[in-house]
């Protein structure tokens, strides 16, 4: 499987997300302002990878520190979770993992600044693996949900390439096909950044999964023409009421979906649910460069002087949402109540629909 | 005005499509053959302008005849005509355009070449003009219906562009705008031949119309914030029943047009209506290279080894569809009776909703 991201003693080694298909380049970060620098130039993106790759740009500011107390440490930590999250708003899974390693720091109080800079890296080496692991179980979750036969239509990347690895909504249709379920991909090439065509299509391609390219506008069509049996994407956070922010155009893809009565389902990791903001309305979205737009692999396409919108995520109200699928398990509506309940198991109550791979 | 094309004595002349918004070139298609293919490879687009330039086309191709009787002439036309007609399948208009050059043929059985020759030059250029006549009254009917002021929304390019000018979906925008009304037009970029920010906004710029593009996947979240009061597009073929085939990605916008109770309007002269046909699912769909997908300016985005859908267009069922702008007035639902209504209308009693400009 591909290596999205992995903390190497030189840093945090990514494959550059922005040369994909044509290129694999893998690019390592040796210190937290080169992670911060990939998170926000998207040479790493899709929000589980962003929270692990946050946590380890912690791990490797710490790493970097000559401070000598705790009191010096914590400053410096303190700078280095600022920069960190100033990358980008809307994943919540960036914030996470930076609070995580916050409050692991707070743990460590007594100990060393060697044996701190040791625990970090554990810590968010932990948060790698528990990042693969939330990915295969959702994958168990969710397959159960997908057509035995027929077209799964996917927006943007939420693939093994969004995560530490195997992916939530391309882990459900991984896990699927496992299951032996005759899946067809079809993958909005998801403009402007084009997550579906590069992305998300390179990484089916490589593990022989079935894959239609489409242009966003597409995707109406072939579900007037019957192509399309179920959807699934992936979050960058969901509300408390089930509210799901995800890449721009997630919620055209809802609305199509619910006019061809398509269920529609949304697979990301617990971490992505954030209970502390109550609907879509209070999500921040990030507005990116319009050159995003205007300009394509290098070429201007739109003439100057006019105006662009180039919002990166849109917000789907959760009456368009079929399910959520997590690691905890499978969110339904009244989704309030249906996350609260998940959020009272403790990790040791998980009892993931199917036992794990 | 933009010349989109022109009959000049050196054969027909276009502004190259292909090559704006950063280009702006225009080629001089001396034989029917480079008309053919110039309509083929879209160097000229849009359903009333590729029915003009067939027709350009016809009168071209048969100038350059060497044919010394009628019967001898009308094989050439033939050859002539069969080569126009296998440019492109879904616009109708091509096959009104050659239909109605071969029809003036018949009528100059007892002519001279030279006079059929300068008959059927005559002819296309009526037609010429007859566009852009229809496309003023077109707007004239249409702009009524747009809102006093607020976000207009456009799919494709409908406008100058795509007829011999001022344009369908666009004309009516832009007499909307001679009104006084104050429009903001959202351009869907249309992907994969980027009309929209191409084409829509350079044309749209230069005449001053304040214009964003968007990306075709943001449609949905541009009308969640209520950005947008109405939707207008053209058509490249109209059902008698109403269906409307237009730019893929039509369809998309309808649905969401339907959602957020936003009306949807279509504009196409006569010429794009065919009550010979019953319905959309009676309207050829053209497929064009997986290229215009896997590439976009020249550099590849999609891996090898995946499969492409690129239907050039979709139909948007006639229930979608709030009315049919047209230069002989407007059709409401039952579109069936509405559109029969208007084809027993001959030509002197056409009355557009507001006196000629």
């Amino acid at each position: 499987m591909v290596k999205t991201l992995e903390w190497t003693d030189a840093g945090v080694r990514f494959i550059d997300q922005t040369r994909l298909p044509t290129e694999e380049v893998y690019v390592t970060c040796g210190n937290y302002r080169e992670v911060a620098d990939a998170i926000r130039n998207m040479i790493v993106r899709g929000a589980p990878a962003i929270g692990v790759t946050a946590a380890m740009g912690v791990a490797l500011g710490v790493r970097e520190s000559r401070a000598k107390s705790y009191a010096e440490l914590r400053a410096e930590l303190n700078e280095i979770c600022d920069t960190l999250a100033a990358t980008r708003p809307t994943a919540v899974n960036l914030f996470w993992g930076i609070q995580r390693m916050r409050e692991r720091f707070e743990q460590l109080s007594s100990a060393s600044i060697t044996e701190i800079k040791q625990a970090l890296i554990a810590e968010a080496q932990q948060m790698y693996l528990a990042d693969i692991a939330a990915c295969e179980t959702m994958g168990q979750n969710g397959a159960v949900l997908m057509p035995s036969s027929g077209g799964v239509l996917t927006h943007c990347n939420a693939g093994a390439l969004a995560t530490c690895g195997y992916g939530t909504a391309l882990g459900v249709i991984r896990a699927a096909v496992e299951a032996g379920k005759k899946i067809h991909v079809f993958a909005d090439e998801t403009r402007p950044f084009l997550q579906g065509s590069r992305l998300t299509a390179w990484e089916l391609n490589k593990d022989g999964i079935p894959t239609t390219v489409i242009s966003d506008n597409m995707a109406g069509a072939m579900m007037q023409q019957g192509k399309i049996a179920a959807v699934v994407v992936g979050a960058d956070r969901i509300a408390a009421n089930g509210d799901v922010a995800n890449k721009i155009g997630t919620y055209t893809v809802a609305v199509l979906a619910k006019e061809h009565a398509i269920p529609f389902y949304v697979a990301a990791p617990w971490s992505t649910i954030d209970l502390a903001t109550p609907d879509g309305e209070h999500i921040p979205i990030e507005q990116r460069s319009a050159r995003e737009v205007t300009h394509v692999a290098g070429k201007q396409v739109t003439p100057d002087g006019v105006g662009i919108e180039n919002p990166a995520f849109d917000v789907t109200p959760s009456r368009y949402v079929t399910a959520i699928i997590t690691e905890r398990g499978v969110a339904k509506s009244p989704f309030a109540a249906s996350l609260q309940n998940m959020a009272r198991q403790n990790a040791s109550e998980l009892q993931p629909a199917v036992a794990s791979r």
